[in-house]
C-alpha cells in the first residue's frame, strides 16, 4: 500500500544495498578493458545496479516530469520574464515545441506535465496534448515570501504527496528512471533562498540571473531574498516548514518525485538549480534520497555547484545549461543509459579470450 | 575527383563559412527559451549548421572508425598490458564485445575497424564480424621510435591517406558524422612524444599512466620517450616527418580521418588522447582542421587537456574516461545529436505564442 503522508514515506525509505554495489564492482572488474577504465560511466552503472537491485540494469522506459508553478514573489521584479510566461510554456510543453519536448524525444523519454499550481487554469480535454497534463493545482501561484510564508503547512504537504503520487503511478506502470523538471517565472528566487538556506552558503554565492536579469533586478533580487528569509525565519531542519515558507509548489511536487524514488528504488534524474533546490527538501526530510539521485548536470547558476556538494552529488554534465524544464536530466539520461548498455553489454576478459594485464 | 596525395588533401580544406554560423545564431535567438539558455548545445548545433552549410543539419548516420596498429617502442616496457592484446582487442571488437561496441550500439553509431599496422594478420572472410574490419596494413607494428624513426616517410603518407580514404568512402556512403578511435598497445606513449612536441609542454606535464602502469614503469616512459625525441629530433613544423619520425600507423590513420572530414565538411568527433595525437598531425599539416573537429571527452590522461587547447576545442564531456577505442567519442555524438535536434525541432516564440523577455 502506498504511504499516504509525508511521514510514511520517509518511513519507507530504505539506504541502498552495499552489496549490489560491490557485485557489480566484481563485475566491472571483469570486463575487457584496463581497470575502471570507462571512469564515472562505471559508477552510474553500478549505482544502477544497486539501485535496482539487479546485475541486470534498465533504463530503457524514461519519463520526465515537468512541475509548473506560478509564484507570487515574481511580483517583486525578480524575473526577466513576464509571470504569464509560466502557463504559456505549460501549453508548450503539451505541444512537444519547447526545449524539453525536443530533448526527452531524443532521449526516448515520456513528457509529463504537472500544474501544481499555475495561475491560469488549462483543461486538459480542451487544449492540443493535453493527455500529458496532469492537475493537482494546489493554489493559483503562491503567495509573496516577502510579505509572509509562500504558502501553508498543509499546501507544502500536499505538494509532496502529490508529487510523490504522480512519481508512484509512472513507477507503478513500469517507468524505470525518472527525470525532474521546472516551469515558473521566479522560481530561481525560491531556489536561491531554499538553497541559502540549506546549505548556509551567502547570498552572493547563491543568487544568479535566472532567465537573464541585470546587474539592478540581481541586486534586488538578493535583497527580497535575504529580507523573506529574514521575515520568516524558516527552520533548516523542517523540510516541510521550509518548503511552505520560501518554496513553490512546483518545488514541493519535485521533492516528491525525488522521494517515490527512493522509496521505489527507482533513479531519479535531478535537472538544474530548481530541480535541485527540490532535491535539498526531500533531503532535508530524508538524507538517503542523495543515494538514488544521479545530477544530471551543472547549470551556470551560481550556486547550483554549493547545492549538490550538499547533497554529495556530483554532475554528469557540465554544458553550460541553464533552461531547466528538465533539459539537463533527460540529456543526462543518454549518458546513463550508455553506461547500463556498457555494463551489460561488454565482455568479460575469458568470454574475450583477451589476456588480461602483465602484472 | 578524390585528392590522392596529402598535399592536395589540404589544399582541398577550406575555412567554415561564418555566414551559416550567423544564420544559425539568428535562429537559436527566436527559439522559445532565455537567450541561449541551453549553453554550449546551440555552439555544438550551429557549427553543425556551419560545417554541413545548413539550418537543417544531420547526424543521423553516425559511424566510428577505431584504427588499430601495434608499436615496436612496447618493448620498452611502457605499457602494463602485452602487445598481443592489441590484436586480440581488434577480434573484440568483431565480435561486437568490446566498449567502443557497446557505446556505437547506444549512439546508433557502426564500428568500422582498420588494420592499420597490428602485427597479425587478421582476415576479414575468416572471422566472425569479418566484413566491418578493413586492412590498410602499413606494415607489422612500428619500429620503436627508441632507436630511429617509427616509419618511413612514405609510410606515414601512406597511412594519412588510408585513413582519409577510409573515411571519405564512408562520407560518400552517406555518414553525417565520424568518430574517431584507436587500438595500439604502447601508443600513448607515441601520443604524448607527439604531444610534447607539438604543444611545447614538459614530459610531466604530458605524460601519464595509460592503460595502468605503476611509477616505475611511469619514470621509463617519461625517459624512453625523452630519449626518443632527442634522437630523432623532429621538426614540429613538418606533420608528416613527425608522425613519421614519433607516430602509430594508427595515429596516422586517425589523422587521415580527421583530414577527410574537413575536406568533406562532416563533423568529425575526436575521442581521446591518442585521437588528439592524430588531431595534431592534422593540424599540424593543415591548422582548419580545428573548426571541422569537436572532442568528444576530456580524457584521464594528464596532458590531454594541454593538446586540446592547442587545438581550440573544449570537450563535450569530462566523465573520467580513458579508454579509448572511439569511446568518448561516440558517447559525446549522442549529445551533440540532442543539440541538433533541438535546434531543429524547439519553436520560435512566436510559433509558441509566448511572450519574449520583459526589458
Amino acid at each position: 500500500m502506498r504511504p499516504n503522508n509525508v511521514n510514511a514515506i520517509v518511513a519507507a525509505i530504505g539506504p541502498l544495498d552495499a552489496q549490489w554495489i560491490e557485485k557489480a564492482r566484481a563485475r566491472t572488474a571483469q570486463l575487457v578493458m584496463p581497470p575502471r577504465a570507462l571512469g564515472r560511466l562505471h559508477d552510474i552503472a553500478e549505482r544502477c545496479c544497486a539501485i535496482q537491485a539487479t546485475l541486470h540494469p534498465s533504463l530503457d522506459r524514461k519519463a520526465v516530469v515537468v512541475m509548473a508553478g506560478d509564484h507570487g514573489i515574481a511580483a517583486e521584479g525578480v524575473s526577466a520574464f513576464p509571470q504569464a510566461v509560466t502557463g504559456a510554456m505549460v501549453r508548450t510543453f503539451l505541444t512537444g515545441g519547447a526545449g524539453i519536448n525536443a530533448i526527452a524525444r531524443h532521449a526516448g523519454a515520456q513528457v509529463w506535465v504537472v500544474d501544481m499550481g499555475i495561475i491560469p487554469d488549462i483543461d486538459p480535454q480542451g487544449v492540443p496534448g493535453g493527455h500529458q497534463l496532469k492537475v493537482s493545482k494546489i493554489g493559483p501561484g503562491t503567495a509573496s515570501f516577502l510579505r509572509g510564508p509562500a504558502m501553508s503547512r498543509d499546501q507544502a504537504e500536499a505538494a509532496l504527496l502529490a508529487g510523490f503520487n504522480h512519481a508512484a503511478d509512472l513507477f507503478e506502470a513500469g517507468v524505470q528512471v525518472l527525470g525532474t523538471g521546472d516551469m515558473g517565472i521566479a522560481n530561481t528566487t525560491s531556489s536561491a533562498a531554499i538553497g541559502a538556506v540549506l546549505t548556509g552558503a551567502s547570498l552572493d554565492e547563491m543568487v544568479g540571473r535566472g532567465t537573464g536579469i541585470d546587474d539592478q533586478s540581481l541586486a534586488r533580487k538578493k535583497t527580497v531574498i535575504a529580507q523573506g528569509i529574514e521575515r520568516n525565519r524558516p527552520d533548516a531542519g523542517d523540510g516541510v516548514e521550509l518548503l511552505a515558507k520560501l518554496g513553490g509548489f512546483e518545488i514541493g511536487g519535485i521533492a516528491g518525485l525525488i522521494l517515490a524514488g527512493a522509496c521505489y528504488r527507482r533513479p531519479v534524474v535531478v535537472d538544474g538549480f530548481i530541480s535541485t533546490a527540490g532535491a535539498l527538501i526531500a533531503h532535508a526530510l530524508c538524507p538517503l534520497v542523495s543515494d538514488y539521485c544521479f545530477a544530471g548536470h551543472q547549470s551556470e547558476e551560481p550556486g547550483h555547484g554549493l547545492m549538490l556538494r550538499h547533497l554529495g552529488l556530483a554532475p554528469i554534465l557540465n554544458l553550460g545549461m541553464r533552461l531547466g524544464e528538465g533539459t539537463g536530466g533527460a540529456l543526462a539520461m543518454t549518458i546513463m543509459q550508455g553506461a547500463v548498455r556498457m555494463f551489460k553489454e561488454v565482455m568479460t576478459f575469458e568470454e574475450a579470450g583477451v589476456a588480461e594485464k602483465n602484472r
